[in-house]
């Protein structure tokens, strides 16, 4: 079973948790004089309009009207319920995900590059620089960039640029100009830190030319606020009251953010992170001031972290392979709100594999993390006998990820790393 | 704006066409005697469920409720108005389309695989063989082979098997069994009408098998026509009457027919199938019995052919390199009810380049065929001021077929053939 809302139910406001959050976010700090950071420290990489609510304390925050033009030509996503698969696991849980792989991105991504195209649009800037790691980021804002007529510049983790051309193709497609990164040595296979500093540094040197980032910073976790805000209503026309459990997987924390910050306030909600072992940043990470990228550009943010130098494994889930993590999420996890677990990424395609071979659609890597987590909560409800109700982020489809698969079915993958042999 | 049906909507009833017909169908005949043939006749192939649906003169034939179950994954799928396409345009048309890419194969394909897998289930047949060409077919049978706990045994014509690597990983995924073809010679790149040859000769060799075809048959048509048929009731929810032409790309003819059959009835709608020039079956080929096959091993179908032994230039529109036609199709095309128009392959990729730019999607190279047909009316329409109204069928998206968007992007692409220099 399917629930789909009409068009004119896009969320007409963003959802912020700042005010619920029960310990106060520690300010970021100029990586110059490691003093908190104002809005004239931000201008030259970001529009006002976004420096505006990275800060604010309003508990709602309206879309624009421009906004929700285009996010109606794939929102509301459905809400699904994942009756076959729950018959395969004979579980009494009842399952139900949230299908972001409907959008032309292919992923949840494109929530936020529609808004942050138009405040720049609005504000008179013509080009955007921004980084991508797996492409589905940089899919996103040269998709968005395309709609609004800006220039989109993609610098792409060169390992990714070489191993997934379909990805490139998809943003030059869109009108994006992608370059390897980094930029200054050919022979290195790059990292997404060091992607952050290609953009970052370009965006600060031309006047014309600003800085999107796709996770971690507080606007993006609001914009992904849609997702959760209508999957509360589906689950209404479902007939559920409130999720026992949300899962989502969560690199910098955007598509997990998107799904769970709207039920923060809703106690007795459990809140479950999944990342991958390999870069397990929430749950063996420190929680310490850190940059964001690897040149030391970026304000510091307090958050977990495994080190703005750390270099993960190649695993197959690009988008899960940050060193950092939102520091909204970090809050919440620090103060008990959301859980965390890791995977490795063998069993993360095992249950890729449950899920297509039953369910029908093939989920992203990263997605893949998700409903390993999923599949371990009714497995545990059946032993129980326990009616669950789980509710995940169905974040994106693996579509462009069949080499991994390949890898995964042909026994070429590491069960924690990167494909043997490679 | 988008239009949803909620679940509960899917076609109950499949709409037959064959009662509407003004000239009956010509009988399809024996490959040995060239006698007309009966159902002992296919019934090694195919189930006696859907032999008698290929005949039948039923107006409406049931729905299976575990087909129902299995559609309802994806289905009603959405309706769409083009408004940024219109726009781009500047155009008085107001443009709609039916978007089928949302099926978990990503294609229209489904909406027949899933019948077929089920009623071969139901008479107890365990293993299904086919052949495939660009994928799309392959991968629609394998993903509902595997929901119904069906081997799937599929012969991908080898280039596309070398060349579309993601579309074989993706039939792996569910479990389908790929091989390329033919089998018998590696050295040779392989065309549609011998991997029928071999999916037959396969199936009719083993008790345990039987063959299944995801186009051109009546039976395979009908299964379709829950396109048009949502799309109708989506098209009243939108505010209009009757669309004044549909359009949907046409190979085989299954896309097409699911779009537009339901509105032969409809007299002054006009019905437009569009194909490639490099393999123009309806616009230049010849009207009589041919083969299915290269090999000369299905029954004589009478329709618009190249002739069985033609193999077209390796055009990136992979599911448009049929050298017949649907006998039905072909009926309607003869009868004047259906008109036909060819288009060559990079004015193709250019309206593609254009869809995706204003609209967001990425059409599949099939797909863009109806898209270069629809921005074309949509053109004449801005000429005379009038506010016609377009239907056209989003057969599938493009994500795995962007390598034809690289070879366009990069000046690589023949205008009407191969990439050049391969």
């Amino acid at each position: 079973m399917r629930w789909n809302l009409p068009s004119d139910q896009v969320p007409e406001a963003w959802f912020n948790v700042i005010p619920h959050l029960t310990t106060p976010l520690d300010p970021p700090l100029h990586p110059g004089t490691r003093q908190p950071i104002g809005p004239d420290d931000l201008a030259p990489l970001f529009p006002m309009a976004l420096i505006g609510q990275e800060v604010s304390g309003e508990p709602w925050i309206d879309v624009p009207g421009e906004v929700l033009d285009v996010l109606r030509l794939w929102r509301p996503t459905p809400l699904v319920r994942a009756e076959r698969l729950e018959k395969a696991l004979g579980t009494p849980a009842r399952i139900y995900y949230k299908d972001e792989s409907v959008s032309p991105a292919g992923s949840h991504k494109p929530n936020t590059a529609v808004p942050q195209a138009f405040y720049n649009k609005a504000e008179g800037v013509p080009r955007l620089t921004t980084e991508t790691g797996a492409g589905q980021w940089g899919s996103a804002l040269s998709f968005a960039c395309s709609l609004f007529g800006l220039e989109c510049k993609v610098y792409m983790v060169r390992a990714s640029y070489q191993q997934k051309p379909y990805r490139r193709v998809m943003m030059e497609t869109w009108g994006g100009d992608v370059v390897p990164s980094p930029v200054d040595d050919p022979d290195h296979p790059g990292s997404l830190g060091m992607a952050i500093s290609d953009a970052v540094r370009d965006a600060a040197t031309r006047e014309d030319s600003h800085y999107s980032l796709g996770s971690v910073l507080n606007h993006v976790l609001l914009h992904q606020t849609v997702i959760g805000q209508e999957a509360k209503r589906q689950l209404d026309l479902a007939g559920e009251r409130l999720p026992d459990v949300v899962i989502g997987c969560c690199g910098g924390g955007s598509n997990f953010g998107g799904i769970s910050l709207p039920f923060v306030p809703d106690e007795g909600v459990r809140l479950l992170a999944v990342e991958p072992t390999a870069c397990a940043t929430l749950t063996t990470g420190s929680f310490e001031y850190d940059f964001g990228d690897t040149a030391g550009l970026t304000p510091l943010l307090s958050m977990y972290t495994l080190g703005h130098d750390f270099i993960p494994p190649s695993i197959h889930a690009g988008g899960l392979r940050y060193h950092g993590d939102a520091p909204i999420i970090s809050n919440l996890v620090r103060a008990g709100r959301v859980e965390a677990s890791a995977y490795p990424q063998s069993k993360v395609f095992e249950a890729a594999i449950e899920f297509a071979r039953s369910q029908g659609p093939i989920p992203a890597p990263e997605t893949a993390h998700a409903i390993r987590a999923v599949i371990d909560e009714a497995l545990a409800a059946k032993e129980t006998g326990e009616e669950k109700v789980i509710l995940f982020s169905y974040s994106g489809h693996g579509l462009l990820d069949l080499g991994a698969y390949d890898d995964y079915l042909h026994g070429r993958l590491d069960a924690d790393g990167a494909p043997t042999g490679s």
